[in-house]
């Protein structure tokens, strides 16, 4: 068969999924391609909820970067929301789809079939746990549910379960909302990505803003009140009271469709896929959160989900099944955040996975500034990198501070990368200018004292 | 002898010479060293000085990272300033030494020298080119001289002769001290070191703010009025009234004590070095802006004045005056500054230097946002790259934009140090989330369009 006249089934409309059906669209104008997307919503930026909860951004739509309508009319992409699909035939190369208004189930065939369902959020097994005002943020409508629950219902105390990003995000946005912000999390620290070193000053910096922050807590119960909605929460070690709850304990790849079809699982659960995106199964393709990627450190598969990262998948997956040749080099786990004006970012190795993989280390944490020391605006900035102990390897780094601080955690990644070492680090001729940064910029300052 | 027993003596006292000077100190404790210079200052940001003259920072001793007597008190470090050194005696290892102060000559030995001399502004051979409101600027004693130049005689109407990084610079510093400025180059486009397709938004944005700007003018005379100061100056266009003038048409390495003395000139006129930053006399090295850098991408010595340079010029000559074995691997040209709140960035390659060396490349420019279309703050950022034909390396590239858009030039800088494709660069792990750039950094953007 021609490849032009193979049809392509997408499961999943969101950034990975529709990278891929969109590139080969690009490449191959009049082929049949299906996308089922069980939500409302494609191609959005999950990653933009909760500024738009915050009231940042003033409409949800902003966030979706293309709807249905303009794939099916602009790009001729057979877009259809509402569609879940519940079960994957490779034998027969069907998959079973759920019309989930009209309420029926019917079958459709492919040629090659992507999977692009993402990941879900870890909900703990507990009563009340759906109950109305406890939420998880996945999905784009996840996040309207909690804006439209603050206009409706005007909760005033919070508590948010997890300390990682979405926790982090959260607390900023419900700040903004003028709620009472209680953060609880089982970890000793927040932000489990980073050093316990670098993770400390985001906790004072959002106990200075007024977040009630208690670690080293688990969450034990969940309490309603008559209405049913929920009322208290407890942990440990204490009684919470909380009129709007948000979990962000974790992810986990939404891969179910995968195992019962005899395609198989890697790291963390996520779909097996080699570095062209393509599973254990012939014409069988994973992309997104629900797939593994091979970390370039670490060497071997990981569990990353990020939108970064999806839309990188999504791309590699659309150009191979264009008939292109593409391998994904692979992923650092760089992330990016901030809590108020406090930038947070990290990349490669912490020194926490570093010992954990055995690897004989170096680290070292600096404290300089982001400007000239003399120059209006100058903030405080650090700077962590670990190094292989021997070779001077760069592995990992991150990175704390003010304004225009974490986005320089790119010319660490780029460094992990090429593989170089610190005494390279600290000898790239990077950008200087008073405005900008001091003579030698703060990533510098740290490699320099690992070279 | 003894390394630790070898006079060392510097002449400059600014970034490259106090830097070498002070990491031998910490290498050896007891080490003879001293330091000549001509000015009153040592270890200043001169490249703060525009900003100083704004009045953005309070005051020109802000600038001075180190004065000559922290020196001399806290890192036994001989450092006289005022003192000009006029001749090398390489035979009989000595320097002739003028103190400026007290009017007489004296010699002093040395077993090691380096020379740091800097480099000196081109000013022109044109009748009262030194007429009092006349200026250039070099030495934080020169910018010192503009500030009280202003308070003392409120001039109104500037003139800045040259639109590279200083006349661009002291445009926004004289529109902030309230003056009419009007800026000539005789060139077709402000900025030389950036291509014109991304030197035409700069101009606009210094037109927009009220820079009277003519491109394509020479200078050709300057008129002082009966009181001796500038007061008209003719172009070959027009006359154009001026009470204050700035002269920012280039500089030149101040390598004159080197030819005398038979120590070889190398590029543009700067002292010629090998990677560890000796000359070609046994036992006089060379540091900063008065001697040449390796090109990584032209792959031949260039002269290359940035503070970021000297620094690593000063602590590679360092680390080998004191017995260590270190290169510099060397320069890309990496600058950044900004007009008013437009950031401007380059390193490596420009499309026109490629052009001239007979490259095959290609280049394109791309339009994107520094944070998600979406979030509060986005702003525009062009990028260009510049990638060999064929292998798809990157070579070069140029960022205008606002806030947050030029320090990604580093991400460049890093990426063609590693000799990297733009396929590579577009697929690396950088750091998103909608505060700080689109999901596709703009300069992956940019490496998709040329990968």
């Amino acid at each position: 068969m021609n490849m032009t006249d193979r049809k392509l089934v997408v499961i999943g409309g969101d950034a990975a999924g529709m990278s891929a059906a969109s590139k080969v669209r690009r490449e191959h104008p009049e082929r049949e391609i299906v996308v089922f997307e069980r939500g409302r919503h494609t191609s959005y930026a999950a990653c933009g909820m909760p500024y738009y909860i915050a009231g940042q951004i003033d409409s949800a739509e902003k966030l979706v970067a293309r709807a249905p309508k303009v794939f099916r009319e602009k790009q001729r992409i057979d877009v259809r929301t509402r569609h879940e699909v519940v079960a994957i035939d490779t034998t027969n190369r069907r998959v079973r789809v759920r019309d989930l208004d009209a309420i029926r189930e019917f079958e459709e065939s492919w040629d090659d079939l992507l999977i692009a369902t993402g990941a879900a959020p870890i909900v703990p097994d507990l009563p009340n746990i759906r109950a109305p005002g406890v939420f998880s943020l996945s999905t784009l409508q996840s996040g309207i549910d909690v804006f439209e629950d603050i206009e409706r219902h005007a909760p005033r105390r919070a508590v948010i379960v997890g300390g990682g990003y979405i926790g982090i995000e959260m607390a900023e946005a419900l700040l903004d909302r003028d709620l009472e912000v209680t953060l609880i999390d089982m970890a000793p620290q927040l932000m489990n990505t980073m050093d316990p070193d670098m993770a400390d000053g985001i906790a004072k910096a959002m106990r200075d803003a007024g977040v009630e922050l208690f670690l080293e807590e688990a969450l034990k119960t969940i309490e309603t009140g008559p209405d049913g909605r929920v009322r208290q929460l407890t942990t440990d070690q204490r009684r919470l009271d909380a009129d709007l709850v948000i979990l962000g304990i974790g992810i986990r790849p939404a891969s179910e469709l995968a195992k019962p079809a005899g395609i198989e699982l890697g790291a963390a659960g996520a779909i097996r896929v080699d570095r062209q995106m393509r599973t254990s199964v012939p014409n069988v393709w994973a992309a997104g959160d629900c797939a593994e990627s091979f970390h370039i450190v670490k060497e071997e598969p990981t569990f990353i989900a990020l939108g970064t990262v999806a839309n990188k998948h999504g791309l590699v997956a659309g150009i191979n099944l264009s008939g292109g040749d593409v391998e994904f080099p692979g992923v650092l786990g760089t992330a990016i955040t901030r809590f108020e004006d406090l930038e947070i970012a990290r990349t490669g190795l912490s020194e926490k996975e570093a010992r954990d993989m055995g690897i004989a280390y170096r680290a070292k944490t600096i404290e300089a500034l982001t400007r000239s020391h003399y120059f209006p605006g100058a903030a405080k900035i650090k700077v962590k990198l670990v190094v292989e102990e021997g070779t001077g390897r760069v592995l990992g780094g991150q990175i704390v501070g003010r304004a225009g601080a974490a986005k320089r955690i790119d010319t660490i990644a780029a460094a992990i990368t090429a593989r170089m070492t610190a005494e390279q680090v600290a000898y790239l001729d990077l950008a200087y200018a008073p405005p900008f940064s001091p003579v030698w910029d703060p990533v510098q300052t740290a490699a320099r004292t690992l070279s």
